[in-house]
């Protein structure tokens, strides 16, 4: 299950919000922390079955959110969007650099989040 | 209710896909097509109260999304990336039109949404 890790962690950030306490808390046990799933029940005092199902409803509730409002992909573009802006920032470093100074303030703007 | 339109509209285009089909249908009627309670009551087959009451749920449903993932927020960031981006882009449209085009679509891509 986390070879699918870094993507997943990517939509946990997005909509971990609207997860229940119980979601949010085994994901980032699992994903995060790196608990393996006995560990995880332990902590929790759930049994090791019931993390292993309340993971795959949590990531499948991820998906789904993903699937309608699309936040992690409109993201992944903002970041390509801070790439594409960087090199224009350079040009623009010595001839203007006023105008290079609001371009680089704007690439930490779409990097943020 | 129809004062704070503009701004419900804005989160309605956000987190429409996570509404129930009738509170969709009952938003929609009512803010973006103006029907009144009444009008939406027939349409739907529902009490006038049920209608009221269907597009207070609503609401407070499209506040407490934004309040969790900020989503409208962000667009709305873009949006003033995008106003920041224009002047330096007329700055560079002689002097380096490569560049003056590529920062015209990234400003396209902000806008988008």
């Amino acid at each position: 299950m986390k070879e699918a890790n870094f993507r997943l962690v990517q939509l946990f950030d997005c909509y971990a919000p609207l997860l229940t306490d119980k979601q949010r808390e085994c994901f980032d046990l699992y994903y995060n922390q790196d608990f393996s799933l006995s560990e995880i029940a332990e902590e929790c005092g759930i049994s090791r079955q019931g993390v292993h199902d309340t993971l795959q409803r949590t990531e499948s509730a991820l998906q789904e959110l993903e699937d309608k409002l699309g936040t992690a992909a409109r993201e992944e573009q903002l970041q390509a969007v801070a790439a594409r802006l960087a090199p224009i920032a350079e040009l623009l470093r010595v001839s203007a650099p006023d105008a290079f100074r609001e371009l680089q303030s704007v690439i930490d703007l779409l990097e943020k989040e």
